[in-house]
């Protein structure tokens, strides 16, 4: 088990993403908060995400519907934040809706946190963590493409907020 | 809908005990947080809490485990707290365990809130809401005799801590 951020990493368990990339952390922040400024790099092309609703504090939902290249939307259910730190960390949940209801989650119900921290000059230490309820669900998320998916992702947020 | 909290209430699915108590919201808080102080009232008697862990953090666990008058001890999966504001709101899950990871959380996987608001001279405007997948859920815990045991076990502590 190794900690980060306060989490205790479970290698069969848990999935991690760390990136550096040379955008500041404020901006990294603003691109993952703001539902328009989710919409261009959310998900790796030519997927794209179709809608996103962002009620930003504990409790709050949290909203992403995918569609697929041929224009189909993923059902969706809506997920609500647990930890909201300007900047620094970003952490939601599947498993709870808004106000913390408890719902069926899918059948891959997983928690996740962002952890941003400033990296030279200009950069940031990007980390990204998915903690599932077993392995099973750890194996699927990464069966489906997590690090590839999350790190095209974090490209392609690089790539957008450079154009700011 | 009524909002009690921040918390957007829905009578089919969610349920609220509200009461006066002749007690500070200082020492109601204490009741509900230091495990040697939640054995004494937690349990509506003849049952008993077994066992008690307190992580008072978001993400941190939380543990009850009741005992029947026979001597049996309930299963019990840890949850973990949401929200800690010391004295007044205290929020955790059963559909999350330590470090926020989802969990099966039983045939009842439910979201508590314990909010206190000072009273008078000396006393506590306490309302404790119960927060449910669905109303199955609520329908069970209602059956089980959510208002009655709450109410009893709120009794307990005000008995409890009167002898401090």
């Amino acid at each position: 088990m190794t900690s980060i951020g306060g989490f205790e990493i479970d290698p069969r368990l848990d999935l991690v993403l760390e990136r550096t990339v040379e955008v500041r952390p404020a901006l990294v922040w603003k691109a993952w908060t703001e539902p328009e400024h989710m919409k261009p790099w959310f998900c790796p092309r030519p997927w794209s995400l179709a809608e996103c609703e962002v009620d930003l504090r504990p409790g709050g939902k949290f909203l992403t519907v995918m569609r697929s290249p041929e224009g189909e939307d993923m059902p969706a259910e809506a997920g609500c934040y647990l930890e909201v730190v300007p900047e620094r960390r970003l952490v939601w949940t599947a498993a709870l809706g808004p106000g913390y209801r408890p719902i069926a989650g899918g059948d891959l119900p997983f928690t996740a946190a962002i952890l941003l921290e400033p990296h030279g000059e200009g950069g940031t230490r990007y980390t990204a963590i998915a903690i599932h309820r077993d392995e099973a669900g750890a194996e699927q998320h990464e069966a489906m493409g997590f690090h590839e998916g999350w790190g095209t992702a974090l490209d392609q947020l690089v790539e957008y907020v450079r154009t700011w």
